[in-house]
């Protein structure tokens, strides 16, 4: 079993650095205080007898070698990156927790045949520079070194020279060597454990995910010399579509999700009929089929909105994730490891996108789910019970050892 | 009949002073373009015999004597700011046809019994400074002149600095002359004349208006892992309340109308279900009771809206105009005008505020449209007919001279 006030306390350490009045933590990719977060973290890895390498897109790799080096590295890891007012735990919690796995196999003397790897992935959030995903988007070949090394946040600034200057920069082509196999330790995000009130989800997949942008185009007019019948409202044929957004999820349960997020209106002034209105539309299933399902769905009832109300209505895709369905060994280690302890679990399926997406597409992947206070993160009032912590690793030593081989 | 060449090269040389390079005009009220217009408007005036007086807070009188000048004056006026992006018409046409009135009168050597006045009162268009309508509001005593000073603009300057600063805080106490009938030609700022292809429309009142600012509170929360019979979605709700502010309006015709037009979601991200959503409610009705109907009803709607979707709504009221009907008198004469002078004309309703608003409740007023193409207004593509602005000054120069007598 690992030592759970260790992991709390490097936990809570970690959390300093970019700390927020509020109890959060803002540590912004390729930051001052990103590098200052990846320093503490190599420095501890370093410390438990680790050998760090960094890659081209300054993805990190902490490794303990096994008794046999060349079989593929048992992987951990998740991000450091926070969101601007974000949590303690998000991604925090899954590079923590590898490190804790690896201090308690050497509290114990433990050997492991395949070298255990734990990992923390550049820009998970992408709050600060897209695409989200980047350092895992990159290693598993979604996209190219190049075009993540081009992207800019809004003062212009690259990810290549960010990286440059923050000295994470290395020389290891991203994605060059296997992996046996790959777990991530992760806040549930949502509210489905608490509400259930287990420790342990086992997550068998993640979300397929397709995001829009709808643009409606009607006509800007004078709210009061305008009669209701000469108008093109484009805001009140914009509200019947985002009703839809939300009733395509309700067609396809259980697992369906559909969120408009966004908003913006023109000329956005209280006399003025909106002319224009541009929303996002964020659609899940746990399928492909079923979210490319939903959004013809939408997109059906939003070319009959346009006609009803005389408007034009616009919708682009702007993101597309396929559906993952994580490998039956790795869910069947992650569950089994849950009995063992003694752990209430429940299956459970992972509504947002994490770098385990990104590592499913290269090796046989899992993740371990454990609750958040009321469902809550991308919020500095995130938080999670140092009990949960404490379950999640312990799970996922168990599932990395069984891989691994003792 | 009025000179309609002259009238129209009096509007087209007012617009250059802030000409905008879509063809419209950006002279918000109080700036030094705004002192360029009114130090045009006045020289017209001098030139014309007329004298000028500024009151405190900015209005300009322009006066005509008359044979008996204890009498009080017949006036017309409007306003010449415009709106950031406004057009060449709005306000502008109502004081350039009073000016082309007096030109008229003296080219045909006319005598009134009652004097003539044209007024420009300030900061009718309300885009700098709020309240809308300061000048004939202050002039009426719907507020104090200290009310009126103290509004800033977004940088924290003054109404009374500014006015300092430009040069028109006049010595006259605002309302302290009787008048004897108020009339204001304006562009109908809607599409019912044009739709109807009639010049002249007769304007019978204004819409009562309410204005509220409406919060729907739900929970934030992270759009991938939360169900959806776990969300309290703030812009879901929203949506419905917004539906049904279009709705009462169709539930009160002829007159009803009912806009949503500024909108804003927080956090306003992506993958975020909005926890906050702000958003405008603008009501008009012919009567008070029909918009405090309507008001009633969303306010009741909302009410269940909240219960059903597990939200808080509140809906606070920031502004009220009372409905107007313009007196039977004023109404008679410039129907009379239109009938006498040849013009298609017809019933109408003014949608919207206008400086005659306050005026009818010191003297019996009217109110003169035109149409404007495509109905739009507040917009620099705004435009009229040069033949529909001759009408309307027309029905104007016979409407005063029935009331000051020749
Ligand atoms: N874990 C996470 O917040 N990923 C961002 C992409 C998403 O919205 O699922
Ligand atoms: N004429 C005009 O645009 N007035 C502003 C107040 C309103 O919205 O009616």
């Amino acid at each position: 079993r690992i030592n759970g006030k260790r992991l709390w306390a490097s936990l809570m350490e970690l959390a300093q650095i970019g700390a927020t009045p509020k109890g959060g933590v803002c540590r912004l990719t390729l930051t001052d205080l990103d590098k200052q977060g990846r320093d503490l973290v190599t420095r501890w890895a370093v410390e438990a007898g680790m050998t760090v390498t960094i890659d081209k897109i300054g993805n990190g790799f902490m490794r303990r070698p096994g008794r046999n080096n060349s079989l593929p590295p048992i992987m951990t890891g998740s991000h450091i990156d926070t969101q601007p007012t974000g949590g303690k735990f998000d991604g925090n919690y899954g590079v923590l927790a590898g490190i804790e796995v690896v201090r308690t196999l050497n509290d114990l003397g433990i050997e492991t045949e395949a070298p255990i790897e734990v990992a923390f992935w550049t820009n998970e959030e992408g709050s600060r520079f897209v695409p989200v995903m980047m350092g895992s988007g990159v290693f598993a070949k979604a996209f190219t070194l190049e075009h993540a090394y081009a992207a800019t946040d809004t003062e212009g600034k690259t990810v290549k020279g960010e990286l440059e200057r923050i000295g994470y920069i290395g020389d290891q082509e991203p994605g060059d060597h296997p992996i046996g196999a790959y777990f991530e330790t992760h806040i549930e995000q949502g509210p489905v454990l608490e509400d259930n009130d287990v420790t342990i989800g086992v997550v068998s997949g993640v979300l397929g995910i397709r995001w829009f942008d709808c643009t409606v185009t009607g006509m800007e007019a004078h709210a009061g010399p305008t009669p209701m019948a000469l108008r093109k409202d484009a805001m009140l044929a914009a509200t019947r579509i985002m009703q839809d957004v939300v009733a395509a999820a309700h067609r396809h349960p259980p697992h369906g999700r559909g969120t408009v997020g966004m908003v913006q209106v023109f000329p956005n002034s209280r006399n003025v009929i909106p002319g224009r209105v541009k929303f996002s539309i964020d659609l899940r299933n746990s399928t492909d089929a079923l979210v490319d399902q939903m959004a013809d769905e939408v997109k059906a009832f939003a070319a009959k909105v346009a006609q009803e109300h005389g408007v034009d209505v616009k919708i682009e895709m702007v993101s597309s994730y396929s559906a993952i369905a994580f490998h039956d060994d790795c869910v069947d280690a992650v569950g089994r490891a849950a009995k063992n302890l003694g752990y209430s679990h429940m299956p459970a399926v992972s509504g947002a996108g994490h770098d385990a997406v990104y590592m499913a597409k290269l090796a046989p992947s899992g993740m371990i789910f454990i609750p958040c206070k009321d469902g809550i993160s991308h919020n500095e009032i995130e938080d999670a019970k140092p009990e949960h912590i404490t379950a999640g690793c312990n799970v996922l030593l168990h599932a990395m050892l069984e891989r691994a081989k003792v």
